[in-house]
C-alpha cells in the first residue's frame, strides 16, 4: 500500500526543489539531476521550414528576422547559463523564466509585457499518474517551449504536422502553433483516462465478485489518481478559459475560437474525471456493504448454531446429575424406564426442531 | 450488479471514438458502425412546404435561395465525405463541425462568425439512461440538424407541426425552428423522469417492506441514473442559459422569450431531478437502518436465549459433580433428599424466571 | 411509511399533467378534474369598490377603462375557452398563460411586453405539506390572479382590506395589489413553519425519552417536509429577490421598498427553514447514538453475565470427572474431603468474585 | 437533554410573535410582555452635551433643531401609540418601524428615503446563547436606537464615553456615533466567544479522559451554540459589507474607513466561530472512534475469556463421560491411572497455554 | 491528546488580550508580555546604505528626507508611547496602528488615505503550527514593518540582499521593498510545508503497518495543523489578490507583476495543502477499515473456535448422562461396548470436521 501516497512522496520532492526562501526573484535554479540543455529550432514559412540545432541563443535573433514562425524547442533544464542567454535574447520575464525552471507550477496564464506565459501540465500514466511541466512563451511570430523533467513529450504530432505541412498549420502564425502545441498536450489526457477508466471496470469487477482485502486501499488509490488528474486539470481549465476570453495582443481574434475548443475539451474531461470519481465512491460504499454483509450472516449463522445446541447441552447435563432414582421415585424417574435414554433423545430433537423452527419463523435463519 | 456500471463502459467507448491525440483540428472522423449519411430537406414558407431526399450537398444553395426557412436533417455519420461537402456548402465553421461529429459533446452553446452552433443531448430510457447528441446549427434562414448514433429522436412532432402548418411555426423565422426542436428535446426529459420515478417508488416498496440483499446495489444503480440525468442537464440549462440571454444576430428578439421559457423547463427539471436524489439518498438511509436494526434485533434475542440457559446448565453441572454424600453430610445432601430433583427443576425455574424478570426490567427482551 | 415518500408520487403526478412533449408552445391543457373557470372582478379607486362576477371576459374592457385598479380573480382551470378569451382581452402572453395553467410553475418572475408575470407558490400544511401555484399578471391598472387546484387561498386578508379600505390599499395604484397579494402568500409560509416546528419538538420528545423504532422514518419524514419548504422557499426568495432589484414599467418606484421587505420575510423563512433543518439532522444522529448505545449496554451486560458462569461451569464439570479417588490418592481427593462440596462451593464465589472485581476494574461492568 | 432545542422553542416563538398573515404593512404589534416604552435623548455638539427622558415625542423637533447630533434612545416596545408618534416625529418609514418592532429580524442595512435602517443582532451568553435585535436609524444629525425584548445592554461603554468626552466622539457626526453603537454591539462578540471556547475546552477534557454517555447531546448543544452565533454572524457580517461599500447620503467618507474596520472584526469572528465548528466536529469522532475502542476491547477480551474455558470444559465433560473403564481397556483407562487427575489438569493447562500463546501471535490479545 | 487543540487555547488567549468591548477605536493596548519597543532602520539608495537604531521617532523625518527608501523596522509592542509617536510621525491612520498592535488580525491589504496596510501572518513550525503577525505600512519612499509576538522573522534575507546590494533591490522603490518582504513570509510557507508532509508521510507508515491506538487522535491534530495553515493562507492568498489587482497610489505597475508572482505562490501553498488534506482524510478511513477489519477477524475467529467446541461439549454431556445400560438396553448400549470410548472420541472428531468443512466451505475460516 506504500504505493498510495506516492503522490505524497512526490509533492514533498517538489518543495525541496525550490529556491531558497527569501531569494532574489528572478533567481535561476535549474534542474540539479541533469546537466544539459538543448535548444532545437523550427522555423517555417508557408512555403519552407527549417530545423536546427542551436547551441548559442544569439544566433536566434537572425533566425527570428528572417522567418514568420520560429519555434525554440528547449529540452533539460541542466545549464543555467544557457537558459539565462536564452532568456534575454528572446526578451523573457525573469519571473517567468523562473516560474518555467522551477517545475512545479499550476497551469496559468500570464501576460506580460513583451510575451504571453503559458504553464500547461502534461499527463503521463505509468504505475501512477504523474504530471510534466510544460512552459509556452508566446510572441510576436515567435514560440518558445521549455520543459526539463523527463524525456518524451506530447508534442511529437505537432513536429509532424509542421514537417509534412498538413493542414493549415504552415501558413498561420506562432499563436496557431502555440494553441496547436497546447491543444496536443490537453489531447494527451484522453488515453489517459481511457486507461484510468479500464482500471477502474477491472477494480469494479473484483469488488463485486471477490471480498478481497486490500479492496479499501487500491480503491483510495484510484481515488488519489482521480484527485491528481482533476488537481491538475482544474486550473489547466481556468487557464484556458482565461487564453480564450482574455484579450492578447499576440493572439489574433481568429485563433481565439480554437481557444474556446480547447477550454471545451477540458471541460468534457472535468465531467468524465467527475463520473469517475462518482463510480469510485460508489465503489467504497458496495465494498463496505458487502463487508458488512457478509460479517453479519457469518455472525448470525454461527450464534444460531451456537444457541441451538444450548438447550441439547442442558439436557444432557440435567440426566447427568446425580440424584439416585433408588433413593425416592421423585429423583429422574426417567433414568430408570425402558426408554428412558431414546426419550431423552427424542426430548432432545423436539426442543431443537422448535428452536429452529422458531428462528425461521422469525427470519433469522 | 454488472449494470451498475453500464455508464462507465460507455464513458470509456466514447473515449475511445475519439480523433487521434494532436490531431489536426477540423479532422472529421465520422461513425465507424455505418456508412450512410442521409440529408432529409424541409423547406417551407408561410403558405408552403417542400420534403425532399438530398444527396449532392451543393443541391442546397438553390434552395436556399428560394425558400425563407430551409431545414436540412441530417442523419448518419457514416459518410465523411458529403459531411464535409455539407458543411462548405453551408459555411459550417470546421471546429464546429468535428465537434457535431465525434458524438460526446456536452450541450453547449457556440457562436460563430456565420452560424450559432447549439448542441443538445436527447435522452432515451431503456434499460439504462442514455443519451444522444443532438447539433443544431442555426443562420438566417437555415437550421442543420445533424444527429448520428441512433435510429429515432424526439423531433417528429416538430415536423408533424410543419406539415400540418400548426400554431404560427411556418410563419416565424429559422429561429423559431431551431427553438422548437430544442423545445421537443427538452420536453423528451420529462416522460423519462416519470418512468424513472415509477421505478424509484417501486424500489422504495421494496426497502421499506422486504430486506433484499441486493437493495443497495439497486439504489447505487438508480443513483447513476439521476446521475447521467443531472450531469446531461446541467450544461444544459446552462447553454439554454446562454442562448436566451447572450444576443445573437441569428434570434429575433421575439423568439427569446421563448427561450426562456426552455431555459425554465431545464430548471425545473433540475428541480424534479434534485428531489429524486434526495429520495434516493433517504432510501439507502433507510435500508441501512433497516438492516441493522434487523441484524441488533436478531443478535440480541439470540443472546438473550444464550444467557437465559446458561444458569440453568450451571445447575445441572452442580448436581453432576461427584461428591459422594454418604462420606459427609455436607456432600450436597440434596441429592439424597427426595423431592432432590424437583428442588433441582424448581431452582431452575426460578432462576430462569429471575433473569427473564430481570432482563425485561431493563429492557433488554 | 408509504407516506415518506408521498412527495414522491405527488411530483410524478405533475409530470403525468404536462402537455405532451413537442406540443405547440401556449397550448392550454386546462385542468381535467375540473369543468368550470370562475371569473370575479374587484374594480376600485380611493372612493368606492365594485365586486361582480364576470361570465365573459369581454366585459372586462369596460370595467378597465371605468376604474383606476382592475382586479380580475380567476378560480378554477376547467374551461379553456374562457381561458383563453381571457389571455385575448387581457393581452397575456401565450407562453405566460400555458404556465399559468400547468400548475407545476417553480416561483418565478417574468418581464413580458404588456405584463409581469409572476408565479408563486402558497403553501398548505395537512398531513403533508402541499404547494398550491398562485400565477399574478400585472399591467397597469390590472391584476390578474389564477389559481386551480384545491379551493381556498391565502387572499382573503387582502380582500377584505379592499372592502373595509384599511390602510392605504384603495388609494395605491395595481402595482401595491400586486405586492399585497405576494405578501399575503409569504405570511402563510410563517403558521405553517410554527406547525412544523411543534411536530419537530414532539418528535425531538420521543427521539430522546423513547427508543422508537419508527424514529428513522419519522425522522425523514420531517426532513422531506422540510426539503419541500425549502425547495418551495428558494426559487420564490429568488423572484422575490428579482422583483424588488429589476426595474419594471409596471411598478412605482415608492413600492419597491414594499417588496424588499418581501424579499426581507422569504430570508427569514428560509434562515428558519435552515435551523430546522439542522435541529432534524442532529435528532437522527442522536437516535442512532441512542441506539447504539443501548445495543452496546445489552450486549456487554449479556456477555458479561456469561462470562461469569464460565469458569463456575467449569469447576462444575471438573468434579464430574469419573476419576476413582479411591483408586489413588492422587485423584480427585476433594471428593472425599469431609468439606469437598463446601469447599468447591467457595470455590466458584471466590473465582466469579475475582472476575467481578476484575471487570469492575476495567470498567467493563 | 431538553435543552438541545432550547433554540427550537426560541424560534417557535418568534413565529407565534408575528403580525397575523396578510395584516396591514405597517402594522405595529408592539411587545404584550410589556406595557412600557421609555425614550431617553442625549443631544451633544463638540462642548456640551445633555441627557434627559421625553415623554411626549414631539418635544424631539426642538431638541434636533438646537443640538448637532441626537441619540434618541427608546427601551421597551410596549407603548404602540408612542412608538407610532416617534415614527411620524422623525420621519421613520412604516415599514422600516414595523421591522423594528417584531423583534425577530435577520441582521441587515436598508436604505429608505429619509434615513438608513441598520438591524443588529446583540449576543448574550446565559446557559445558552440568545441574541436580541438593536434597531438603529441613522438621518442627518439624529439616530434613533430601538430595543425591546431584555433589560440591559451593550452600548454603555459608548454612553460613558459620550459623557466623559473621550476621544473625538463629541466632535464627529451621528454616522461616527452609529457606528460608535454597532462596533459595541460586536465588539460584545469576543467575549461570548471566549466563553464558549473555555465550555469547548471543559467538554475536551471530558471527551477525552472520560467515556461520558452524555458526551453526544452535549457536543450537539456546543453545536447548536455555534450555529445560532454563525447565524446571527453570517447576516451581520454581510451587513457591515453592505454598510461600508454602499455609499449612503448619512455616511461621510471618513466613517466609512471605521465601518471597514467593523467588518474586518465580523470577519474575524466567522474564523473563530469555523474553528470552533471544526473542533467540536472533531470532538464528535474521537468521542465516536472512543466508544468504539472501548466497546471493540470489551467483547474482545470477554470473547477471549469465553474461548479459553471452551476447551477446559470440554475435557471435564470427557472425564465425565460414563464408560466404564472396568468392562474394556479402551473405555477411558486413564480414569484407572494412578495419576489420571494430574494428567487432565496437566492437560488442560496445556491447552489452555496452547491458546494463550496462540491468541498471542495472532495478536488478539 | 491533550495537544489535539492547542490551537484552541491559543485562540482563546487572543480573544482574551483584545482590548475591552466598545472601547474607543484606535485605542492601542500594546503587549503586556514585553516592555520594549526597538526601532532599526535601513535607509538606502542604489549607491548606499546606512543602518541605525533609533530611540525617538522624530528622529526619521530627516532621514526620510535625506533617503530614496527607508525601512522602519519596529519589534516589540511593549513601549505604547514611542508607538504612538510613530504613527503620529510616520502619519499612520490611528485604526491600522489599533490593528497592527493587536496581534490577531487576518491576513489582509487595506487601503488609506496616507498609505497602505498590508498585514500578513508568518508561518512557524515548532511542536505546533503557530502563525505570527507582520504588520507592513507602504507609503511613498517609506515601508514600516511592526512585529511583536516572538523574536526571530523570516526577513532576514531581505536584509541581507539590502546589505550586499544583490539584484535589484537597492535601485527600485519602497514598493518593491515591500514586496520583497511579504515574498519572504509567503516563501516561509514552503519549507513549513514541507516538514508536515514528512510527518504524514511517518503517519501514514504507521497507520498502514501497524494498529496503533493513538492513530485517530494523531490523524486529527495533522488535520488541525492543516486547516491551522489553510486558514492563514486563505485571506493570505485573497490578500494577495487584491494587493496585485487593485491599482494603488504607492505601487509601481512595474512592481504589480511581481505581486501576480507572490499570489500565484499562495495560489501552489492552497494546492498543496489540499492535497495534504486529502491524505490525511484517506488515512483517517484506512485506519478506521483496518481497525474494523481486524475486529471482524478476531470475533469471527473466536466465534469459529468457539462453535467447534459446542458439539464436542454436547457429546460428552451425552455420555455423562445417568442412564443405566444395565437396566435396559435402549440405555446407551454404547457405553458397554468394548470400543464405545473410542467411538465416541471418533464421534466427535468426525463432527468437528464435518463442522470444518462446512465452515471452510461457506468460507467463514
Amino acid at each position: 500500500m506504500a504505493h498510495v501516497f506516492g503522490g505524497l512522496a512526490n509533492l514533498r520532492s517538489l518543495l525541496r526543489r525550490r529556491t531558497a526562501p527569501g531569494a532574489m526573484p528572478g533567481t535561476l535554479t535549474g534542474d540539479p539531476t541533469t546537466t544539459t540543455t538543448s535548444i532545437r529550432v523550427m522555423a517555417y514559412g508557408p512555403e519552407r521550414l527549417v530545423e536546427q540545432e542551436v547551441d548559442d541563443p544569439s544566433e536566434l535573433t537572425a533566425l527570428m528576422a528572417e522567418w514568420p514562425v520560429v519555434w525554440v524547442d528547449v529540452d533539460g533544464l541542466g545549464d543555467v547559463a544557457k537558459l539565462r542567454g536564452l532568456g534575454e535574447v528572446l526578451r523573457i520575464h525573469p519571473l517567468a523564466l523562473e516560474d518555467a525552471t522551477s517545475c512545479h507550477q499550476r497551469s496559468k496564464i500570464e501576460r506580460y509585457a513583451d510575451h504571453d506565459f503559458i504553464v500547461v501540465r502534461m499527463i503521463n500514466l505509468g504505475d501512477r499518474i504523474v504530471t510534466e511541466q510544460l512552459n509556452v512563451f508566446l510572441s510576436q511570430g515567435l514560440v518558445v517551449t521549455l520543459q526539463g523533467e523527463r524525456p518524451g513529450d506530447s508534442l511529437d504530432p505537432v513536429r509532424a504536422r509542421l514537417r509534412t505541412a498538413r493542414g493549415r498549420i504552415r501558413e498561420l502564425g506562432a499563436d496557431y502553433l502555440a494553441y496547436s502545441l497546447v491543444d496536443a498536450v490537453i489531447d494527451g489526457y484522453f488515453p489517459v483516462l481511457g486507461e484510468l477508466g479500464e482500471r477502474l471496470e477491472k477494480l469494479e469487477e473484483e469488488v463485486v465478485t471477490a471480498l478481497r482485502q486490500d479492496a479499501p486501499s487500491r480503491i483510495h488509490s484510484a481515488k488519489h489518481d482521480l484527485m491528481t488528474v482533476r488537481r491538475s486539470l482544474w486550473p489547466l481549465r481556468e487557464a484556458m478559459g482565461a487564453l480564450w476570453r482574455d484579450e492578447s495582443p499576440h493572439i489574433a481574434p481568429g485563433t481565439r475560437v480554437y481557444l474556446r475548443d480547447c477550454y471545451d475539451h477540458t471541460a468534457q474531461l472535468m465531467d468524465i474525471v467527475e463520473s469517475y470519481r462518482e463510480v469510485t465512491g460508489s465503489l467504497m460504499e458496495i465494498h463496505l456493504s458487502s463487508v458488512s454483509n457478509r460479517m453479519n450472516e457469518v455472525m448470525r449463522m454461527l450464534t444460531v448454531i451456537g444457541t441451538l445446541f444450548i438447550p441439547l447441552t442442558f439436557i444432557t447435563g440435567l440426566y447427568g446429575m446425580n440424584f439416585d432414582p433408588a433413593l425416592s421415585r421423585w429423583n429422574m424417574p426417567e433414568l430408570r424406564w425402558q426408554y428412558g435414554y431414546p426419550f431423552a433423545l427424542a426430548l432432545m430433537v423436539v426442543t431443537s426442531g422448535a428452536f429452529l423452527v422458531y428462528f425461521r419463523r422469525r427470519g433469522w435463519l
